[in-house]
């Protein structure tokens, strides 16, 4: 899972890119390609809303609401939520031309690259997730340098060549290409990233239902960090624990299992200080300030 | 539980203050009193080596590692941990001379409330709570500016006139005095602060177990942010968890339900659907841009 360090080319990888789903990361990996290649055709697929944005923020030089436009390309990135990638992936054998090459951003890979070796006409599909976000998401959010030096990680079954070019284009726009298995990637993002962002929200939701509003404006710096995460989208949402729901399941039982410890001991506190400890060994590992932890 | 505004006054309310622990809330307060009133006398009680990085702050005046130094004190605030504090509350009435004022800055207030009272020889005692803190704690974290509009607590049975003087004191040196009662202050703060700070610490645990040091170096802002209070420390935290344990097993029940039910639904996601939308509702009141949710 070592980064792999691309320096950029002078010739883009893929003269003529489609994004289908132009909402924070599309839009973003957009203006992140027209800020290195200026030269190369970027189409974009969304709404006809969202396309009207896009087009104001100059991220796309195409763009229209119907997936036939992306007959022409040589990358097509599916930056929809992850089902709507799915149906979208058994569409395109219609539309792509040989050699094109398709992948695609979701938070969770397993599933998606199971459809995409399911579909009738073989496809180069390369799973993709760029590890960059933003506590609000949609195209009005999105940023040129929202990839820069964040981890893009690369699930495949593809051919060496398309994984290389998309390497290439990836290391071009800042991001570090990082390959790793779908399995693996799953079960990592499910503790990183899946298992923190449903606790939030519960979280959010028990303070929230139990302090009231006028408890909720005592709360502090502390309450507010911890729940950043608490506006996140439950579109986008639902389809990654749907994807990813065995492994998501695993470690809410984890989590479960931990605070039902915390919770009988709690007079006591002798599990609180080991849990404690721990959190803090971590804590500081995440923060790079220390060793592995005991 | 609105605040109340309390101008201050040119004479300081109490002229020598005892402060028994120098820690992060201890420190502060001392640097506070000292930004507003420079001339009236500040004894520090703590153990030497801190009550060193206090005097190389001039925090405090006078420093001691003996409590019979607050015998002069005409307002001794309690800023240990809370069971140091309850333990001093019973060494207090051998000391202390008629007319003092004894507050605490503990985080839990029935169970210190029921020791005041049980008292042999009566004492004024307030309960305080400034909803104040910092990610790591220590004298060397120490700011005047900690309280400033910050709401302090106070539950208490005791005379008006010694609640006049305690809120005059904290209104001058910039928090805002706002009154609650003890059985009130415990639940709401173990939904505003205990709960969050009990699952951000088990969640920290079971992330960093689960993903390890590799996987932890993939992490991103968003995990970053919601393990800003990861670092606390246990001492503190078992104390608080100890002395109000109904009301976090109840907060904590409130949560492990919301976790299950979204585990239970995983795939359909109709409770994560709604307790997103909640979540995102009271995060919206949380930050101050929307009314009562639903």
């Amino acid at each position: 899972m070592l980064p792999v360090i691309h320096p950029a080319p002078e010739a883009p990888p893929f003269e003529r890119i489609a994004i289908i789903g132009l909402g924070l990361i599309g839009g973003s990996l957009a203006l992140a390609i027209r800020r290195k290649w200026a030269g190369g055709l970027l189409i974009g697929v969304d709404r006809k809303e969202v396309l009207e944005a896009g087009m104001r923020m100059h991220a796309v030089d195409v763009s229209a609401d119907d997936a036939g436009m992306v007959a022409g390309a040589d990358l097509i990135v599916l930056a929809a939520p992850i089902r709507q990638n799915i149906a979208m992936l058994h569409e395109l054998p219609r539309f792509v031309q040989d050699g094109a090459v398709i992948t695609d951003v979701g938070s969770t890979k397993t599933e998606i690259l199971n459809e995409a070796r399911s579909l009738p006409a073989p496809l180069t599909f390369i799973g993709g997730h760029p590890l960059a976000g933003a506590a609000t998401g949609g195209v009005a959010s999105a940023r040129a340098d929202l990839f820069d030096g964040r981890p893009w990680l690369l699930t495949t079954p593809a051919q060496e060549a398309a994984l290389g070019r998309l390497e290439t284009l990836l290391g071009g726009l800042g991001a570090s290409p990082v390959r790793i298995q779908a399995a693996d990637h799953d079960r990592l993002l499910a503790s990183l990233s899946h298992l923190p962002q449903l606790v939030v929200s519960a979280l959010m939701h028990v303070v929230g239902e139990r302090a009231g509003e006028r408890g909720l404006a005592l709360a502090g710096r502390g309450l507010r960090d911890t729940t950043r995460l608490a506006s996140s989208p439950p579109e986008i949402w639902r389809d990654i624990a749907a994807t990813n729901a065995p492994a998501i399941r695993e470690a809410l039982d984890a989590l479960i299992d931990v605070l039902q410890r915390l919770r009988a001991d709690i007079t006591r506190g002798e599990d609180l200080q080991r849990i404690f400890e721990s959190a803090a060994e971590w804590k500081a590992l995440l923060e790079g300030r220390a060793s592995e932890p005991r």
